[in-house]
């Protein structure tokens, strides 16, 4: 079983992720979970915070020799403008964020809720899906994220070999495939800036050579389709999640949304077993279980909910309408949600791979992986 | 803390829920669990099986004098047509369905799968969630699920009392609020029979009179957004969850997006507390809470996999190209879907309830919410 | 993830236990259930509600032609004698059950308390456990439980294999590994009938077989020491749990606790790997780890709370002191403890085995045990 | 619902404790935690380590201005000697230690295994037990542990008011309740030192002042007895554990175990209604809740496995026999225990007073506590 939790505040001394029942015998490199925390500070539209330093993560336990032991990962990040002490509190709650419910459900300031609630506990969800992939990575599990809607622009996905699509992504401002058709929505975001407006957008994430049998039918609470969008629906500011098609396959016959099977003799092998699809509209997903197809999710993020030209609200003790308090903040954080998102998706598939591969090693992980392929070999004749 | 698993498969003895954490005190009513299995198995373009005999459901403990007293409440419906010892095997894994993946995961044959994956599971978690609505209408929370599209053609949701919505829904043949203008929506049903093709479409449920403060900022496995993505994520065919305006939030600015919050001491209440909105495009979620709006919820479904148009698929004993297995079915099951994720839904809004305000007897739950009422009037000086 | 509930009422439509996550490829053998379901009714001393008739395990999902298929199983035993609905309620709660403690916390009666808190209950738990043993001994691993005291009166364990002592047991009225000398613990408990009392006593449970690596050091809720002691305690009427030792452990220098590790190259086989043990003080766990040696955990049950010459209780209406209500019960029912600990803790294994070996079907935990055996062989040079 | 894991090696960087689900509005106390970690390092019979220097505790989120905010609690105790990435593995694993097992479990070394293993992890078990006692005291719920018995010798626990006996223990060397009686004890432990052996014992907690109705007997993993079990015997070196007269019960006729239920007018308060017992045998707890008298459990605790004069081991290389390793330790850990035990107890009550009556506030416990007691007397006619 293959968990984590994060703690921290906005303004408080860090984040913290711990991370627990972690194979054995992975070589840590801080170095990935760094640049995905610098991917997250990245991205066109971002505000002031994201300039003030770079997030560094220090790993406080869980290793000898710099060798993952079994041992719970806790991870570190500290915050460089702490200062949560002398933040005052907030007497109009901002609409979008969890101000007004927060301060209600426990009797508490403003101060007390939004500093938890912030997108900053994404640096923890980040950092534990970036050491998570480490786990990918010794098993030849890899996953991309990208943008593919900025507001209203789209930016469609492309097929492709993940290495050449990271390259187009890793030169786009915007997070991207498209790094040379960006202007419009970079226009789009200086307009919405000038207005003290806000943008949202769409990622997408894409996982390939995952192996059968992630997830599971048999429970509802253990599907790895409901467990992917449990994660990712719980990022701050998302508000849709799909897989494959998602709400288009709604729309379409079945005939032209379900995935014809084929034998491929020549693609026997650990992931696929030679069982090939022409199409992908499936999402990777099949009754709540990998189908050795590449899983993919696309999530929706509503624009920030802190604008520069504040909406109305309500001055909590005059009762009175005001409008909302604002703090600096980003225009458009779609770029950030796609590193989020893509990180998010990396832990819960380690974890999935954790529950049907078992966890205490990762060269027992990887045998046994091969077993099922030789056992699935064996039984089917391939 | 309340929660729920299924047992049983399609053509086994029956099917199970077990409910454990229920509180005690609740006057049960078999007949609205009855009433939710009955609309499960209806709307237009449903298939033989569902005429078989209406399914009926048996409380098998939980209760003393027709009240439940705290225990686990087993919920045991019967299936009509048992017979899975005498059922063959398939050799063609169909495709959209969880056959191929399963059958390779388990080791199994692709009846072992099938049998579990297939949705009659649902009746289950329909009972489930039948039973958690009875305590939600015991603190006078109100949910509806209908249809919002059928394949193309969409139906929009309509305001009012939820009374009144639920009267429109209830003379639709589609479960949509529109039972006047389906006919369309049916010709493009038998339209897709004739050609031996099936027909997916969207749901929407809406909670009402939440009060504030379910689900929590606090942790991602604790946001209600992120445990109802899960539900409804996990149910068979979803492939797309939103909240509020979902994917659309994406594509609008933030200023057109947030939702505004007023002040109306006209509607100091035990849930709005008088912080009322306009608008509700979060759904009734911010940061993984509830705001005491509605929630609404939509979820995507994609066309029933089972074709009788077959798709192309292998034939796992000789590898030779075969047209996948069929097994009459439905054409269109998105009434069905309405209803199951209304119940999947009404039973995560209840644990989330059970979460906040306790679990051990129904006028406790109640009594609590005066007093989280009461303890927040004195504090906001309402 | 082996995991297991169970539901139903003393004298409820019957008791069901739901077990998710057993691993496919079980040939389900009902005659094992049934047998330990036998058993928990014997032995000496029981009263009249066991030889009402033998309870009937009846399987409802979860198989497909006698063998597991990944599917939650859930088995249902009917009360013979269902009549909870026409059952008074009780006035006066009885010391040493949950009658006023429960009454308190859910504001509910006696009745609806004593009916789920009642050892009925254990049905459910000796008939999942009953499931796990066939996943145990699938795996070679065998385990025997039997009582090692009687009220006062002690019935030491014995050396020797299990299946001689599990001869000795059965043929043991009151199931010690001493069939001839039980006259002076049969006259006790004669002697406490008389007098209206009841008797308690100890009972040992011994797992052999059992692999390195069960359980974890690596956070305490992981730990197997501690889920044995967890599933142990919460049986009806036990008060005490230890492992090896246990409190003589405390009383003893160290030198004469803990046990010198020996490598002898004749025993290198998937379970020692060799390593040895000439004492097995610590009960097979080691940092909550199964060390391969015999797990060996004992459990004190409290004397019947039932007595015939009742206790004193104070009636809940009047508040005046009156004896505790008296229902027909046992005087002493240690055997039958000894079967639920037995069960409980076979199936405390079986999910530990699930964890370290994975469980999606029976062959694929036995091949990864020995892949377990074959790579430590290697990386040790054995 | 309030749950901890804790992350760390023994010479790491630290010991963390992640607390999630504490409630709002306690103010913090640093020197509580400070000082039963100070209590953890004392005891006569400690080894070198403990005098290093001071454990302090540093509070890494949570709160603001002093005061908790619901969010996660995470408490960081840096180690004095982090040195681990310059330790040398070890060849020979020590009997009694998780070094064995953790090898070959992990495919590791055994200083993978023992930096976790170690007594040095119960640092964050501390922690989180004792940020969880300040919302215990918030509620009127005190909790004390001693040492009982020392090696072979006895300290009865004594009657009294929690506040005098603490006076008792902290007076004491050996952390029992007998100042003045502790030279026999001290005398042994210099015995077992000389002798290069060492020294366990057992300790008892008791809990005041505890409402009715903590757990449930409705679902065996949610009894409050099966809880407490777990928590204590995950405790490193703790092998046995028992609640009110435990072991003792099963020796004793029913007649003189169960404790007789009286109605005591004058002792109608919010913990006993007024229902109150002369003995308390069941140690509080009846059918895993709870009954409104003090919660009394044993843990028994091995003698420490490091000992000067070592035991027989292998060397993991040649497979020839050695003596273990041995780095310096204590002789007698049993005081520390006593303060583990305690604090780990002070959790697990902590976390069943949030599932009885809520967690978002404090100030919502405590009134939900008094409408407890109001629905109560009102139905009861007190």
């Amino acid at each position: 079983m293959l968990r984590y939790w994060t703690a921290g505040e906005s303004h408080g001394k860090g984040i913290l992720a711990l991370v627990d029942g972690f194979p054995a015998g992975v070589e840590l490199n801080l170095e990935i979970i760094n640049r995905e925390l610098l991917r997250r500070q990245g991205g066109f539209g971002r505000g002031g915070r994201q300039r003030i330093e770079q997030d560094q993560a220090e790993i406080l336990s869980g290793w000898w020799r710099g060798v993952t032991i079994g041992s719970p990962i806790a991870i570190w990040v500290a915050n460089r403008d702490y200062k949560i002490e002398k933040m005052d509190d907030l007497t109009r709650p901002r609409p979008g964020h969890g101000d007004l419910a927060g301060a209600v459900k426990y009797f508490s300031s403003i101060r007390g809720i939004l500093e938890r609630a912030s997108a900053r506990e994404t640096v923890g969800r980040v950092a534990a899906g970036a050491l998570a992939r480490q786990l990918l990575s010794a098993c030849q599990i890899d996953l991309l994220g990208y943008v593919v809607e900025v507001g209203p622009i789209k930016f469609p996905a492309k097929e492709g070999h993940l290495d050449m699509l990271r390259q187009l992504r890793d030169s786009s401002e915007l997070y991207t495939l498209h790094p040379e058709g960006e202007e419009e929505a970079k226009d789009y975001i200086r307009k919405c800036q000038k207005e003290g407006d806000t943008v949202g957008g769409v990622v997408e994430v894409r996982v390939e050579n995952v192996p059968f049998g992630l997830g599971t039918h048999a429970q509802w609470d253990r599907k790895l389709d409901g467990r992917l969008a449990q994660a990712v629906m719980a990022i701050q500011a998302i508000k849709g999640v799909e897989i494959g098609l998602g709400f288009e396959a709604a729309r379409r016959p079945g005939s032209q949304v379900h995935d014809p099977i084929h034998f491929d003799p020549s693609q026997v092998n650990s992931r696929t077993l030679g069982f090939v699809r022409a199409t992908n509209h499936a999402g990777g997903l099949e009754a709540g279980m990998s189908n050795a197809q590449p899983i993919v999710l696309r999530a929706a993020m509503k624009p920030i909910s802190t604008l520069a030209r504040p909406l109305e609200s309500v001055n909590l003790e005059t009762k009175q309408p005001e409008t909302a308090a604002y703090e600096r903040s980003d225009v458009c954080a779609i770029s950030a949600a796609s590193v989020i998102v893509e990180n998010v998706v990396a832990f819960e598939i380690a974890a999935a791979l954790v529950d049907k591969f078992g966890g205490d090693h990762i060269e027992e992980i990887r045998q046994r992986i091969k077993l099922f392929e030789q056992m699935n070999r064996e039984r089917l004749g391939l």
